[in-house]
C-alpha cells in the first residue's frame, strides 16, 4: 500500500490558511499522511462568484468576527498575529514564486514564511523585497527565482491549479482535497482530511 | 460566583444548527456553564446584507460541500439525516412557537425535535401538525400554545431576540455569545465558547 496523501490548496491572501499551514504540516505526519503544498488563486473564484473582494469585507459583521477568532486561533497556537493592511493583500508574485518552488520542502517552507510576514509581522507580501528575503534565508537566490516565477510555463502552472482547485469543487481556502475527490473546507476540517485520507487509501 | 452561561443563537432554517443544538447540552454541562436557548431569525439579517436566500444557495459549490460536510458531521455523531426539500424550510413558526415556550428545559427539548424533523426525518417544519406532533409528545396542549405563539406579544418578543443578536454582531447561525460579549460562530465553536464562558465569568 503506497502512503495516502492530500493536496492543501492554499491562498496566500486568505486568512484562515496561516494558522492552517502552520499546522497541517504536523497534522499529517503524525497521520502517516503525506501533504501536496498546492498554492492557487481565489480571485478567479470569487469573482465568478460576483465578488468583487474578499466576503469579509463585504459582510462587516462576519469580517468583524473573522478577525476576533483569527486573534483567538493564532493566539492559542502560540502564532504571532497583525492584521494586514489593506486587506486583503495582492497574492499573485507569492503564488507564483511558491508554484516556481519545489514541493520538496522549499515549498512549504517558503509558504510558511511568507504567512507569518504577512499575519505576524504586518509587511506587505505584494512586495518583492519582503519575498526576495524570505527566499534568501530558504538559502535560494531570489533574482533567478523571480525570473522564473514570471516566466509563461510557471504563469500557466498557477492558472491550471487554480482550474484544478475549481473542478474539485473548491470555493474558499484552505481546502483539503484526499486521493477519492473528498472535499474538506477550512483549518478546522485539517484532523477530519486527514483522517479521512488514512481510512479511504 | 454565579455559574457562568452563554447565550445559544440558533435558527430553525440553519444547517449547523442542527448538530449544535444536538450537543451543545453536554458540552455545556461537563463544563459547569448555563445554557440560554435564543431562537431568533437570520432572514432579516440576510436581507439586510443583500442575499435573497442562503448563502448556500447562491454559491453553488459552497452549498454542495456544506451538505457533504453535514452528512459527515451528523454520522460522526450518529444522527439522522436527510437534505430537506425546500431549503432553507420557512422557520417561522417554529421560532414563534419556541419563543413562547419556557427556557427551563421544553424550549430546548422542542428544538431539538424540531431540528430532528426538518434534518433527520425530511419532515416540513412550516407544517403545524408537525409542530404540533412534537409539542403533544413532550406533553404540551399544541392548540393554546400555537394561539400564543401568534400573539402580537410573542412576535415581539421574537424580533427583539433577532435585534439583540443583530446588535451583538451576529451574521450566521449558530452562535453563541458570552457574558462578557464574545461572538463564536458555529457548530465548531461550542467548546471554545463554553470555555471562554468558564475561564471569563
Amino acid at each position: 500500500m503506497t502512503m495516502p496523501a492530500v493536496d492543501f490548496f492554499y491562498e496566500f491572501a486568505s486568512t484562515y490558511s496561516y494558522p492552517a499551514a502552520m499546522r497541517i504540516g504536523a497534522v499529517a505526519e503524525a497521520a502517516g499522511v503525506s501533504l501536496r503544498w498546492r498554492p492557487f488563486l481565489l480571485g478567479p473564484i470569487f469573482t465568478e462568484a460576483g465578488w468583487t473582494t474578499s466576503p469579509f469585507n463585504l459582510i462587516l459583521a462576519k469580517g468583524r468576527n473573522m478577525w476576533r477568532d483569527l486573534e483567538r486561533t493564532t493566539e492559542a497556537m502560540g502564532l504571532p498575529f497583525r492584521r494586514p493592511d489593506p486587506f486583503p493583500q495582492n497574492s499573485l508574485l507569492a503564488a507564483r514564486i511558491a508554484t516556481a518552488l519545489p514541493d520538496d520542502g522549499k515549498r512549504a517552507a517558503f509558504s510558511k514564511q511568507v504567512y507569518r510576514a504577512e499575519f505576524g509581522e504586518g509587511l506587505s507580501i505584494a512586495d518583492a523585497e519582503v519575498l526576495g528575503a524570505i527566499l534568501k534565508r530558504l538559502g535560494v537566490e531570489p533574482a533567478p527565482l523571480i525570473v522564473a516565477a514570471g516566466s509563461e510555463a510557471n504563469k500557466q502552472a498557477l492558472r491550471a491549479t487554480t482550474d484544478e482547485a475549481k473542478a474539485k469543487g473548491l470555493y474558499g481556502a484552505p481546502s483539503i482535497v484526499t486521493a477519492d475527490g473528498e472535499l474538506f473546507w477550512g483549518n478546522d476540517r485539517i484532523e477530519q482530511a486527514v483522517e479521512w485520507a488514512k481510512t479511504h487509501a
